[in-house]
């Protein structure tokens, strides 16, 4: 252990430690100590630091010994800057003993508050306080904390809080209605009570003395570290285990000592929004906990300037203060006590993907922070927030006017959303599984509903402010929230909800528009967003209409910051962008999100064209189903000039831009029909009879079909099939070329696994593509390249690469052969991976570096051996994965491909992965285009 | 080109070159050299060499500017040695042109006899012999020749020669039966004829000049080198393409110069036996290719000693001679011009298996060479020649004869075997039962055929490969196997049998062999080897007539030979070789072979017992289909002291010899059944309703079960089914100890991709070992290790040895995965493949050491680089292969594992590698052993 300091003190304008020693004091204590060193008004305290957690966890749950001597020290300075004395029977000192990691980890790990409080010292309580209701309040909740979270009182047979069963029959005796009602007495009674039952039921007594307390909070924080549930979110949130908690022992101050004293929560900017200006809610005579839970729910911030203005100016003069020292949104709790404004802790405030986009782009026009700044606060996710749709202005007016609304609660997710009510996280776990889409309705939720509200589109409480779990995870998860709907009563029991004089059941649509906290009955239509409006032209309208909606969108706000953000992410990005796009309306709308071409165009999807055109798939299955060459070739040839026109769009769309054509890639089985109806209906049009063509069908069948006779063994063993679509994409790329239109094709031979697979079908595709562009006197230039989607491609990439012009990696193959997992039938043993903890995330959604990253890395390696100058690419799907383009960045390739709504968030993900590992070629890039801008701010 | 020297003579007792110039003179060239100098009569000429077909090709068909000094110089000497001139119209030499590459390419590449002739050479040749119409002969066969060879003569219209169709007319006219009733004026003018034909359809005159003539055949030789059917002989052969050929210019001698002349090829042992003493045929009366040819009957070489005493004796000396000069059999042309014996060839002999080991082993016996060298001239294939039972030709003949030939597919399970035809492992069961021979006949097997291809003599499958399921079982079992037959109509409910338009029965006599691919209606004879017979315990006779047999068949001359062979392998391989084995009766046959250990029990296949035992497919059956845990393990408990059974067995019969048991692999599908019989029966001893059970089979349908739950991926969701069989492995290991055997279980847990999914099983295994073992106060040692079968689990390699004691390489899935390739699903187009060149052997015979060797190197350098004491071997069927074990002793495995079959194979293959590539840790292990065999020599 460094320097053998083990504890930070902080308070009275003085701290140890500093912001910027979050690593090992936490964030919560790194910030308790800024704020110190700000002038800011703290309780005192000080930090045990996370190191200390770690040799906890190693040592079988001790302590480094020297850790006794340096908390009695802290403790003393505490004691002389809060001018009380822990353990004293006059005016004793309490204090809150609270974990705090590196990154927050929001009602995961316990928290002991009134720490110090036992018989004799309750006194010194009522002396300082005046109050004896007020004490016994405090020492019957410290019991209660402390006896569940230090000793582990168990619940009853039942599952029932014992403590809670306790004041529960107090109430009822006393017949009152909430605990306020209870007396001084009834509380002392009460204390007695729990302590009896923490003996009886733990078989130890409730600890006296304060020392002991405390060393016993202390160990129960460092436990809560390694319970499961801290253990889970970490997993889900990529957080190390190792990281380990701090302990912040923190002198207590209290919100509810009457009504000149009060408790609160405040944003500086609006989290859901983005919005400058104070943000928060409070509660008068309260503690802090009381805001959390949603049990009471809290005034608006703006309130507290009427109710007590001096305190108010204060408290936004703090918060502009630590804003701008800390150069980002703060979230701040404060209490006042006796009309003093204490502030507990400042951190990052969480935000939601609207607010982040826009907070980014106002703090450059702050002047606050820079472009770089703001591209690294950001989670490349987060765009995709703007890109979700929003209800539709006339549908929601007729909602309303039929009188469907509801209810009108807080607006603390953005965003619309629209789905079956569920009263359960797993009911709505279960509509997942169905492929439905619900809303999870709770009174208000805590972290075991984590599952349900990660399955459901949208989240609805009756209780809880704009700082509630609720709202809190809803924000982070981007999901649409409208929570402390008051007026609603909700059933779990009976699984209703009333409201409006209304009472839906589970199963009933809903629709919530977390913009605005509107709860509506049944559902709502909903439109594009903001920004797609501006972006993605809606073909169903009059072209005029079109481009006044489009024109209108992109005066929005939204609009306006997110072009902002991708304008500065294309500046420092190295990687290109490009999209996987099979059809012209696909890679329209990918170009207007930014695609600087196509990574890769599937030439089967061309074969299941729209609606009423099914002479393609008509022709594919005459080819299949050809006795011999010639019949192949006859039904190829009326494929030809409809492959021919499909390129001829997609040329046009891209303008110019690079685009990828894979050759045909999956097994022919895959393009016939297997009811018999279908059956009988293709033999009739085949001439053939039902029995020939299930016989064919029967005959083409595989047992392992991703592992069969598909990709470039088709080229092989069929030639033709590769002479026609080469011959489809050159004629294109003239005719198109002749309009003046540049063109680069790339064609891409998939599942290539040996040089000798490639040399062959590259060999068919030079010789149709020259021999035409002989004939046409064009000039037309192609590329021949493969797919690296199998390990031995990756493997012999050097002796590959001596026949191919570019690499794409098919990551998604290249997962399943290197993992030995196929996608379809992963879902019944992955779920238990990431239970059991064996593999955290999907390796189909992000990228597995450690493994498939090696093969990548050999296939890099050995392809610029032979061929330095080869153009490396991805277009397996992890291409708009923000980890998985990092990874991609690092390994040098020239561009990540990916669906068309995910390009902005490569184009973003892209530059944060520049701006975290800067690459040599990029700086040389960017040289250039830096100095103008340099010049420009000058 | 080194020294500038392109020609070498031989002739006359003088040779400029030696039998080591194979690279430079080829090995004909190298060899008529040498014999020159051993002074044996060989018709004088020389050699050019080999460099010269390389500059040949690089500058486009030209030969070096010096070669024509050099040819016409040793020409002249030649000329002196025979006593004639070249292009002389009284005593013309004569010559022959021919290829002659580093290794033999029998008839792949053309010949030019005769050369020399022309309207006035053949005048001299007349006077020469004495004989106008062997002259004319002579000329009409070399204008011939020429005409087709060098100056590309075409055929007609309907692929005819129209040489030959000229001399059929003339036959025709002359009404002669063969070319031997022509006239010598017939043959001048079918001369004249060719020569016009020549001029009209080549466009070029036959040239007169002889030196014109020599230089055309020069190059026509070089030009065969690079023809198609020689490029694919190379290809077929792993013949480099660079080697090139030389060319080897001979003076003409004849063997059709009248009665006291003839021609042969002889062997100085027999090539099918290994016998030694002269084997081979002659012809009085003829030239070579009389004999190649088979227009004529020849006469056994020992009728020559009575025709020719002194020829026969002489040719006789000259063959011990060069016998005992090459140190090996030698293989002879000779020619007997007017009675003298000129040698024309001669060439190291090839031969069967049989002869292999015989003369091996006979040679050292003669110290004529040492046993390393006798090791490293065997192929270790040939070995298993020596272990099929095989028809007696006879009786096949004469099957043949009557027209019994049904069909013929892939040749999958070398051997012979008769029996009645049963189309359900049932129906084999049932006739092993009453003591029957059956073939099984299926349209494919499957795992749960494994009982009746157990209970048969053959397999025979109308679809599949050569590493279908039936072929695999097939050769693990040592059984005889056709396969992919696919002129086979089998029909299950008729049960019958299609082909050659005969119908058969279920019950009717069907012969299948194995070696050649063809099936036999009706009986023919079969027995087992004479090596079988020794080592393999009959299990159906009495054990006194049984001891009687295997003591009998051990005094025989193969088997002795055999086993010297092996015993002289073991003396100089490094390899260990284990088995792939799982029951007790193979393994005590494996151990027979020599198998050191066991690398490979997959427990599955303990599931599907022999016929009357369906205890335990019932259990595993009543595992699957349970609702939840506990209903898996209540059937696991019953499962439980069957597989216990089982181990005891293996571990008995393995007496202290390492024991490799694999978990569970297979997905658990595999184990239900599929027809609605078997599942109404199934779900009635179940209590559940057939559509329940069928629901569950539907459920656990996979699209690509081969990367789907399988492997670790059960135990890790299941983990009552790892810890059922490592309690049932543990107790069969404490209760077989403490009979006093050593037992060594090593615990393999399938389809590990990742260092996690090891971690949990190993856990569970250890666990439940180490707490039995406690128990039981037992001290056997076991350990936890792993296959490494997946691409990612090879790449991290070293992460995984964190918990793993041992890797074995199961490369059958690892090519599978690696390559992309299923399989099952690969015959449709490997096929191709083979044909087109792309992949020249099939991966899953032979390891693919480019792609797979590379992904095994990464893994043994990472699984070292953590554990550098790490067991490492290979249990994929690759273990049975001789260039994969050469592989394998390279990369420094401890272990191969096969087959009981192949142990021998594999225990010569692994001393050939040590041979070829001497490995420093088996240095040192010989350094003893071999000090004492040096004293015992000296």
């Amino acid at each position: 252990m460094a320097k053998n300091k083990l504890v930070y003190y902080f308070g009275d304008g003085k701290a140890d430690g500093t912001a910027k020693m979050k690593n090992l004091l936490g964030g919560k204590g790194a910030n308790l100590a800024e704020m110190c060193r700000l002038g800011i008004p703290v309780p005192a305290g000080f930090t045990i630091t996370t190191e200390v957690c770690g040799f906890f966890d190693k040592k079988n749950a001790k302590v480094p010994a020297e850790l006794k001597k340096q908390v009695e020290a802290n403790l003393k300075k505490a004691e002389k800057a809060m001018g009380a004395k822990f353990g004293d029977t006059k005016n004793p000192l309490l204090v809150s003993v609270r974990s705090g990691a590196r990154v927050s980890m929001p009602g995961m790990m316990d928290t002991i508050l009134n720490l110090g409080l036992n018989d004799k010292t309750v006194k010194g309580l009522i002396t300082q306080s005046g109050d004896a209701r007020f004490a016994y309040d405090s020492y019957r909740r410290f019991v209660q904390m402390y006896g569940d979270v230090v000793m582990g009182m168990p619940s009853d047979a039942h599952g029932h809080d014992r403590f809670e069963l306790m004041l529960d029959a107090l109430k009822k005796k006393r017949k009152a209605r909430t605990d306020v009602d209870l007396s001084g007495d009834d509380l002392k009674g009460l204390v007695a009570q729990f302590k009896q039952a923490i003996k009886k039921h733990t078989g130890k007594a409730f600890p006296e003395d304060p020392m002991q307390q405390l060393w016993g909070a202390v160990h129960a924080v460092f436990d809560s570290w390694y319970n499961k549930r801290a253990y889970e979110y970490r997993r889900m949130n990529d957080i190390p285990h190792d990281w380990g908690t701090a302990v912040n022992v923190c002198s207590m101050v209290y919100g509810n000592m009457g009504e000149d004293s009060g408790t609160g929560v405040a944003f500086t900017r609006n989290p859901a929004t983005g919005e400058k200006g104070l943000f928060g809610e409070y509660l008068i005579n309260a503690q802090g906990e009381d805001v959390v839970a949603g049990t009471r729910t809290p005034e608006p911030i703006s309130k507290l300037a009427e109710v007590m203005p001096k305190i108010y100016k204060e408290y936004d003069r703090l918060s502009t203060k630590l804003e701008k020292h800390y150069r980002d949104m703060q979230d701040m709790e404060f209490t006042i006590q006796r009309g003093k404004l204490w502030m507990l802790q400042t951190r990052t405030g969480k935000r939601t993907g609207f607010a982040a986009v826009n907070i980014a782009v106002d703090m450059v026009n702050e002047k606050l922070i820079k472009p770089e700044e703001a591209l690294l606060r950001l989670e490349a996710d987060q765009l995709n927030q703007v890109l979700q749709p929003i209800f539709d202005d006339k549908a929601k007016s007729a909602a309303l006017r039929e009188g469907r609304l509801l209810a009108k609660g807080l607006n603390a997710g953005p965003g619309a959303a629209c789905g079956h009510i569920a009263f359960t996280p797993e009911k709505a776990v279960e509509y997942a599984a169905k492929g439905q889409t619900s809303l999870l309705v709770r009174i208000e939720t805590s972290p075991e509903d984590i599952s349900g509200m990660k399955a459901s589109a949208g989240i609805l409480t009756a209780r809880g402010g704009a700082t509630s779990h609720a709202a809190l995870v809803a924000r982070q998860m981007g999901k649409v929230c409208v929570a402390g709907c008051g007026d609603l009563q909700i059933d779990y029991k009976k699984k209703t909800m009333k409201a409006a004089g209304k009472t839906l059941k589970e199963g009933d649509f809903l629709s919530l528009d977390g913009t605005t906290g509107e709860v509506i009955q049944g559902k709502v239509e909903t439109k594009a967003s903001e920004v797609i409006q501006a972006l993605v032209p809606n073909t169903d309208l009059p072209a005029a209409a079109r481009k006044k909606l489009m024109q209108k969108a992109a005066k929005g706000h939204v609009y306006k910051n997110f072009q902002q953000i991708l304008g500065w992410a294309d500046k420092y990005r190295r990687l290109r962008v490009r999209t996987n796009a099979d059809q012209p309306d696909q890679s329209a709308v990918a170009v207007a999100f930014g695609a600087e071409g196509i990574g890769l165009t599937r030439t089967e999807h061309m074969f299941f064209g729209e609606g009423t055109n099914n002479d393609k798939i008509t022709a594919v299955r005459q080819m299949i189903l050809a006795d011999d060459e010639k019949g192949r070739r006859a039904a190829l040839k009326k494929l030809l000039p409809m492959q021919r026109k499909d390129f001829e769009g997609i040329f046009t769309a891209m303008n110019g831009k690079p685009v990828t054509i894979r050759t045909l890639d999956p097994p022919l089985h895959e393009f016939l029909p297997h009811d018999k109806k279908a059956i009988a209906q293709l033999a009739k049009s085949m001439k053939k009879t039902p029995a020939q063509v299930a016989a064919k069908i029967e005959s083409l069948a595989e047992s392992n079909p991703m592992l069969g006779h598909r990709g470039c063994r088709l080229g092989i063993v069929y030639p033709e099939i590769t002479e026609m679509q080469a011959q489809a994409i050159i004629e294109a790329a003239i005719n198109i070329s002749k309009k003046g239109v540049k063109v680069m094709p790339e064609i891409m031979i998939p599942l290539v696994t040996r040089e000798a697979e490639l040399a062959n079908q590259a060999e068919v595709v030079r010789q149709v593509c020259d021999e035409t562009l002989k004939k046409a006197k064009s000039k037309v230039k192609y590329m021949v390249g493969t797919m690296i989607e199998i390990p031995r491609a990756a493997l012999t990439a050097d002796e590959i690469a001596n026949q191919a012009e570019f690499f794409s990696f098919g990551t998604n193959d290249l997962t399943q052969t290197g993992m030995g997992i196929s996608r379809d039938d992963s879902a019944g043993f992955l779920g238990y991976y990431a239970e059991k903890g064996i593999m955290e995330k999907n390796p189909f959604e992000s990228l597995d570096t450690t493994g498939i990253g090696r093969l990548m890395e050999i296939a890099v390696e050995g392809g610029r051996k032979t061929r330095p100058d080869i153009k490396l690419g991805i277009c397996g799907e992890h291409g708009g994965d923000p980890s998985s383009i990092e990874f991609c960045h690092k390994l040098g390739l020239a561009y990540v491909s990916c669906s068309p709504f995910r390009v902005p968030v490569a184009r973003l993900a892209a530059a944060i992965a520049e701006l975290k590992y800067p690459s040599k070629a990029a700086k040389k890039a960017k040289a250039r285009p830096k100095k103008k801008a340099g010049k420009k701010k000058k």
